[in-house]
């Protein structure tokens, strides 16, 4: 016999006893139809086009006195083929790359996070892209070593949701090397530790927010020219800042966004950046989604190295937990550029130097 | 504290509101001791003798106006080693290998449902085969390349099941190879697209189905001899038509299968056929289980390749979600022939040409 | 909409049908901040300090007559990183290594399981170990190839618990090698087949369990010496006796191993040896742990090999589920020993032979 895992809202809301030990199992699926052409083009079935498709299992206690345990854990899933997702790859095991923390909140100084979690910069470009960084829509990112959409190891303060609409988190993220003493060899293709800082303010219609974010270089490698090639061997920076507004007809959205290396070790500066501008809107008995964000390196002495991309989707919701959507992005390449979308689960698709690439995709979203 | 998913049927049957979103947590542990003879022998522990061991989650939201959305993720395990289960092999994590699918369903008009599903002609062996394609009485398939048990980027309709016991399913599944633009060597190794169709009626004893399933061959293989190996250079085709009628005190099954590739490119044709009698039959507290079937090599200039199967099992169920059960297996092969039977979870089991093959297991299986 | 399961203690409780189908999601997410220093030094995020960061789901189903079926399914997690954590490695998926059992229990009788499981040696080194072998304080182990926490392919029978205390487990391990007709190179990398026993007595107060284990070698790996790098070429054994007593302001503990295989084939007898002793005791509104233990090489002809371990601790509960821990622990080695401390979630420790390793770690754990 199967057992129904049944929504007992009126049951939870009127016990708090109950209320104390609730663990959800929750998750994505997302699949639909796509098609992308660069220099060949591949038509089959995307994943994760209005959301990303994912399993989790999450919880909260109350510990009594305004004190709170919670934890979480979201792994990523390729919903075409079945596959585990870690960090965008097929063919693996079911992992919780996209999430895996434990937390202890209060209601009156907020909340201490500990674990695998979004890097404060993804956080904030995921704020204010109106695809959500998700689909062949998603805007364009981490374009150096070290900036990643999520970090592991890390440990994170969250400000209490009662400042009046203020917000903010700090981050550590702990690299995790091997320390000073000799042998230098040991355990140096990883990063060196890592923090970051973002703040802003959403009341009403309003959101705005900034982030700033670093990952430092691994300190050990000048010691160990061999390991040079997979340590970090340039400080990683990322900032970001954006907002949008809902006029209620209309829901515009600008950002702005910095990542950069600084020239040391004999290695060239890195410099990228992107912005973007976009809205939502209510259209009949769904809403229209559109961005434009364009991309440059500027780097010093850069080759022309620019991608403009443009993204224009419709959702309509069937119920509050299952929608259609259909979106179709596009990416102009210039100079040495070879940028593609964010469509995902098509593999092979190959772009030159200087290419234009469309994807389009018509898909079903639903959460559970 | 642990939280215990009960059973809720009273409660979700009483609240249509609460029956709009249910989540069920699902499986199957499967497990016996059993013992495998060819060249050499094997004793140990088997997995998935009656049922194949899984873990899964599902679920179904009634959007309103007889349409419903739902979604089926389902991982095979090995329950004696704890490995997530991928196409039947050990080693690896979790993955939704079994079935990962969404689906938007209408009273009247059926299911579409796209994702990770039985191919068709899957689906139309297993209807027909007392011992449903599991465990070492299971049928032998899946003899020529592009013929797998399931499919990856599928998308199906279904017909509805108010069609008087008519039933009908067509599949289109995404081969997701790079298109017709050069290089012509990008994402080469896979498959090109592929459909099916399987149809039949199921009315009170009888039930009658038949399938016809195609896997198209990579057409840009030919243009880069260097893929050659991996990619599919045959177009496969499997169909089979199978009847099962329970008289009560037995349920005799019949069934015909062929798998075919056409010679071309140089390669020479394969073929083959297999048919398979049995029957089910409540005997004292239990159900009697047997099958024969006959396996040929059929291609032109075929060497004399011939597998005879047959198989007898008894289940005792202690309930309606447990059972005991024990199965016994012999497999005779004849000139080439080097087949074993389906027992899973003993490893470095050698079998040489025209060489027999017995098996048996005694289970446990628990369904959750 | 997201399904909170909630706890229906009660309601399964009041209807025994509903009991009769439980089926709890459970686990433990538990992190922490953490430090070791050996040659080097890393300080990061650490994995399963208090208890081991895991996800599983189990069930029981009543099938009368004093007659029950269960299962258990259970996979360690690397909380700090998301992965899944198969025997304690990182990067890959989700696993059920833990546990992957399926079980038939009688009132009167006891309980037959099968499938992955505890080895018995290691459970009763966890029952007499004051860290429970987890975590930096875990007590030192597995010194041997053949000795492990877990075992693949087993079959257990346990006592009942209505013995006034005796308990007791039989264990058989499935080698699952190849039996013995040519060729003899197949499958010849594991082991023979294994078994163990385990009693004791735990009434009031006390507590007291003895094993006793044996792993057999691959007795084909003589025949093929080309595999005889990778099979197990002496039978292993591994056997302790442990005691606990609680006097309600101090409960100690005391336990003694021995690890060892016999001189055969041209290879060198192996034998370790282990004791332990350690106490846990209410203090303040928590509990303090203590534990030290010695454990030397004492093979024949074997250099001067020992090392020592001490490990103290602090538990503050924040909930029966939600705990504040600290742990420290030292490990002195002598001679060419060079073995760390349990810490888990950091990499790239290196220790020198005759080094002294130093870890302490603060975290947060969960049980859900």
């Amino acid at each position: 016999m199967k057992k129904s895992l049944i929504a007992l809202a009126v049951l939870a809301a009127s016990g708090a006893a109950m209320a104390q030990s609730s663990v959800t199992l929750f998750g994505v699926m997302d699949v639909g139809v796509g098609h992308s052409s660069g220099t060949n083009s591949v038509t089959g079935l995307t994943n994760g086009g209005l959301k990303t498709s994912r399993l989790g299992v999450r919880g909260v206690e109350d510990l009594g006195g305004g004190l709170k345990a919670g934890f979480w854990l979201e792994a990523g899933i390729n919903a075409d083929t079945g596959d585990g997702n870690k960090n965008g790859a097929y063919g693996g095991g079911l992992q919780f790359k996209r999430r895996s923390t434990i937390s202890l909140m209060g209601d009156n100084w907020g909340e201490v996070r500990l674990g695998r979690d979004n890097a404060v910069h993804y956080n904030n470009l995921l704020a204010f892209d109106p695809f959500e960084a998700t689909g062949s829509g998603s805007l364009m990112k981490n374009q150096i070593t070290g900036i990643d959409d999520r970090k592991s190891n890390t440990i994170s303060y969250f400000l209490p949701s009662n400042l009046g609409g203020f917000y903010g988190q700090v981050q550590y993220i702990f690299g995790e090397k091997a320390g000073s003493a000799a042998p230098y060899n040991t355990n140096m293709t990883n990063n060196g530790d890592g923090y970051g800082v973002r703040g802003g303010y959403a009341n009403g219609p309003l959101n705005i927010g900034a982030d700033y974010m670093k990952i430092k270089k691994n300190a050990l490698s000048d010691k160990d020219p061999t390991k040079a090639s997979s340590a970090l061997l340039q400080d990683a920076e990322a900032y970001s800042i954006g907002a949008s507004y809902d006029f209620g007809v209309i829901k515009p959205f600008a950002m702005w966004s910095q990542e950069k290396a600084k020239s040391e070790g004999g290695l060239p500066e890195k410099k990228y950046q992107m912005w973007l501008v976009g809205l939502t809107a209510p259209v009949g008995p769904g809403v229209v989604r559109f961005s434009y964000n364009d991309l440059r390196n500027k780097s010093d002495n850069a080759p022309n190295d620019k991608s403009k991309q443009y993204a224009l989707g419709y959702v309509y919701n069937l119920s509050k937990r299952t929608a259609l959507y259909g979106t179709y992005s596009h990416v102009s390449n210039d100079g040495v550029a070879a940028r593609g979308t964010g469509i995902s689960g098509l593999s092979g698709i190959t772009i030159k130097a200087g290419e234009s690439v469309n994807a389009y995709e018509f898909g079903i979203s639903h959460s559970f």
